[in-house]
This record gives structure tokens, sequence and C-alpha cells, in this order.
């Protein structure tokens, strides 16, 4: 463990706004680094804390990423800001160790057919890349993050069903290479709450220290319903964007990740508080919305408001 | 109560179909009585069995219902299908206790203010008229349930915060008044699932025999989490529109009821069966799309698709 309790208060919500990577990675158009600032600008206004900002990935193959130097960098100005990032190979890995970013984001996948689909290696490749992650990141920037998520870890659109006990063995893998955090994916959507409570349960009995992030897509609708699941459970951290933004090159016309704006409601009214102001992230969608007009973004709590009288969390 | 019992077998989940009714109040265009037949018969056929498909009320002011006869008729002739529709005032009540009807929905708000603005009449005033209802349903036609749904029951757009304590009054008025059946409608999407949860285990205190209702809209999207939280709370009976038609008059340009398919598919990943083919739905939702082109519909599970190998509990 290094600094990942400092960056993820025990018992308190965070919520890492994933828009920015998981949001952009199958866009046909996406914001220039300006606008990137702006809406982080916007969002950092809002109160959020905590960004995934982009993979280090080859700039020629995702030339939506080819900036993020300049992007970790701007949420280093913010201050009080914690940026993560994607890897998914070796170069990757190394590119990240010798950035500015606070959090490394390493993917391991549930299922053996999804991982070679998606990474082109096995699950224990994929786990010997954390390891090796976790040792450089010992050596030479022990004040990282290694977060490992794993993917598809409710089904995959490959294999079909997923067995519970074959993600806590990859969790209790992932710790043992010297993962900080651990995050259940559920990619696809095929979870429903009593799947996501199910696990999240037994995950924290794997390791009881390490901050658990749930990454949902709302594939099916089940999204908000999950994240109540996962609060439900003991779950902390959760990934969500901004509008929704986040496809799935596994299901062609599904919408993405949960609705920030909307995770942030289900918070306050759960009596989480998130301190951040929900309307004030309007302004952060409208930067966004700007700069992908192509893009469809989601979201209810955007168009309807929030109520008034209301009891508020925070 | 009558055949409350019979229609709404406890302990099994019922879907109620409610945009023939909540889903076209709103609508500037409907489908014709043909499209309506044809409506009610793609969703019978994926196993769709209660419907709520209009209301008793002045045809010149909503011509969208003037063909409630022969919609009545049409699921009399369909067979093993039960139908429902509202009243707002006395006339309402006779027509519908004349009519082939199978259950009466009555409204009460939660709140005078809501009650003058929705009903031109107090929730006492209300109340009268549910017994009224409950009298001429004893003496003319008994074997009709009467169903009654209280508005706005987890906040108010006008009057805010809204006490769980005056909503279980409400309903014990309700049954005292003879209704079989209680509905809590979260109107405009105030309520997360803390609050659902909080609203119903207190429900089923007032009366344990009658069938408990809930009606959510997803103004603030919630309204799936909302619904597992009902159903985590007992209740068995949710209504819900296909594409999630029907807005609010009270928030312009929200969404409207929960999208029928969705539920479906959170029902059957929470183990419960509802003996509906989820991907049938699809035919009724291209008979609805047609006939109202320029209405919005919302679901999921519509274009995700439902994932393969998945467990069904049905």
């Amino acid at each position: 463990m290094t600094g990942s309790s400092a960056v993820y208060t025990s018992g308190q919500v965070t919520l890492r706004e994933v828009g920015l990577r998981d949001g952009l990675q199958l866009v046909k158009e996406w914001p220039d680094t300006n606008a990137k600032r702006d809406w982080l600008d916007a969002e950092h206004q809002a109160g959020v804390r905590h960004f995934e900002i982009g993979s280090f990935l080859p700039a020629k193959r995702f030339p939506q990423f080819a900036d993020i130097s300049d992007v970790i960098q701007h949420v280093v100005d913010l201050g009080a800001a914690h940026s993560a990032a994607l890897t998914l190979n070796e170069r990757g890995v190394e590119d990240a160790i010798g950035s500015g970013i606070d959090e490394i984001v390493c993917v391991v996948s549930a299922t053996e057919d999804h991982s070679q689909a998606n990474m082109r290696r096995s699950r224990k490749e994929a786990l010997e890349l954390v390891r090796q992650a976790c040792a450089q990141r010992d050596a030479l920037a022990p004040g990282k993050i290694v977060n490992v998520g794993i993917a598809m870890a409710f089904g995959c659109t490959i294999a079909g069903e997923v067995l519970p006990g074959d993600v806590l063995q990859l969790a209790e893998k992932a710790f043992s290479a010297g993962a900080d955090m651990v995050g259940l994916a559920d990619t696809i959507g095929y979870a429903g709450p009593a799947q996501i409570e199910a696990l999240c349960r037994e995950m924290t009995r794997v390791n009881t220290d390490a901050p658990l992030v749930i990454h949902l897509h709302d594939t099916r609708g089940m999204g908000i319903a999950n994240a109540a699941a996962a609060l439900d459970s003991g779950v902390r951290i959760l990934d969500a964007s901004l509008g929704g933004l986040g496809g799935c090159p596994f299901a062609p016309g599904a919408t993405g990740n949960i609705v920030f704006e909307d995770v942030v409601f289900l918070c306050e009214r759960m009596g989480f508080a998130t301190n951040i102001d929900v309307e004030a992230l309007n302004k952060a969608r409208l930067i966004a919305e700007q700069s992908m007009p192509s893009e469809t973004f989601y979201g209810n709590v955007s168009r309807a408001g929030v109520p008034k009288n209301i009891t508020w969390a925070g």
C-alpha cells in the first residue's frame, strides 16, 4: 500500500471521473487539449477531485490521448486533484512510471477469451504486467498508486457467465503482485444489483484494507441500480463519466459509463456526501458536448435539475 | 378485498404496463385504436398481462382516451389479461363502474398543494371520491378492483419534501374508504432507493394483505435503482411503460415512467420470474414508435439486447 489510503478516504464516497479516458476511447472526435483543460477546470470547480484522464497508448492509434502529458500537468496545476491513467502494455507502464500521473490503472480480464481479445495476452501475462508495474513503481516512483481493474467481472460478451470465484482469485493475485487497489468492472452491463452485491461483499473479504472500486456501464439500464447495490455492499469508490460518455466495442450502440451527474444525485439521496455541486457539472457538460457535437450525452439530473427542498447529504 | 388477490398473485412479481394511460397523457400524437390493439397484442404475446389502458376523462379535452371502451373490449377479447383505467372525478367513476374495466384507479395526492393543482379538490375530497367509487363498486360491480395511487408520495414539486407519516395516513384512509390496493407514486423522481425502501417497508405494516404498487418516474435517473429498492422491500407490483413513455407536467423535458423492458431485465437478474420475453417486447415498441414518431423512446435493453449465457429467473 502506497498513498491510496490518503487519496481514497476510507468510509467516504469518492467518484472517479473516467470520461476523459473511458469516454474518449471509442469516439470519432474528441476535445483538444484546451477543451480538456476547460472540462477539467469546470468539474474541479464543481468539486470533483479524481480524474482518469487518458491511456498510455501509441499516439498514432489513439490520437485522442496524444496530449496525455499536458493533461496530467493540468491536473497537477489544478491542485488538490488526483490523476489516473490506463496502461495496457510494458511501454505504457514505463511511460506512466516516468510521468506525473498519480495512479496507474492496469487491466486484467476475468475471462481468458476477453483477455486475448482485449490485450492480446493471457490473464497470467496480464498479471505479470501488474507485477512489473508494481516493481517499477516501488523502485522508481513509490508515491504512485497501482489500481487493477478486473474487466468483464460480472459476465463476458465472449465467454458468457463469469464465476465469482474466478474474479476473487484474480483479485487475490493482483494484490499479491503488489496492487494497491482493485476495481470490479461490469464492462458490458451483465450485472443486476444482486450480482453486484454478492461479488462486492465477497471482495471485501479478499483484502479488507484496500480500496475497492466499482466500474459500471449502463449497457442495459442497470447502472444506477448497480451503483446503489455497490454502495449498500460497502463499496465507496465509483467510476462514472460526465453525460455517460463511453461506448463499448463489444456492444455497438450501447450507452457507456454510468452518468456522473446521476450518480452524484444517487449518493446524496442515499446519505453519502459527495461534496460535488451537481448543477455546476452542467458547465463541464456543455464544454464536453461542444467539443464532441456528434456524441450522445445521457443523464436525467442534467435535464430535470435538482428537486427543491430536498435533503442533501453533503 | 374483491378480486385483487387473484389478479395480483402474492409473492410473484407483476409488471403493469401503464404506457397506454400515463404514457399518452401528455403526448401531442397518439396511436389510433388499431395501433393500440396491435400494441396490446404484441405485449400480450410477449407475456404481459396487466394493462392500464386509459383514463375516463372528457373526450374533448383528452381525445387520446376517447376510444377507451374499444380498448377495454380488446383486453377482454385478448383473454387472460387484466385492464385498469384512471378516474379523476364522479363522472369518470360512474363511467368506469358501467364499463368492462377490471380495475378502477383513483388518485390521492400526498400534499394538499398538488391535490388542488392536479384535481382541483382537497385530499379529503379525493378520499371521498374513493369512498364513492368503492360504494358504487360494491353495489353495482363487485368484481372490480379499486386501486388508489398516492401521487407525489416521495416529494412534491410544489410543496417539496413529503413526510412518510402523511403518506401512511393517507394509505390507511384509502383502505378505510374501501380500496383494495394502494400504490406509491414517485410522480416527479424525488426519491432515491433509501427513501423508497423506508416508505415501502412502513407501508407493508399498514395493510399486510393488500397488494402494494410502486409507480416510478425516471425523472432523475433513479428509476431502476428505486425499482430494485422496492423489490428488496417486498413490493411485488411495479408500474412501467414501454420505452419509458410518459412525461410529467411538473418537469418539462423530463423522462417518463421507468422503462418496461429494463424493468423486466432487472427483475430477472434479481431472481424474480416475470414470464415476459423481453426481446419480444421490441415488436410492441416498434408499433408504439411508429404511431408516435415525434416521441422519444428510452431504454437500454431494447438497444443492447439480452446478454448471452445469462441466468434467467423465469
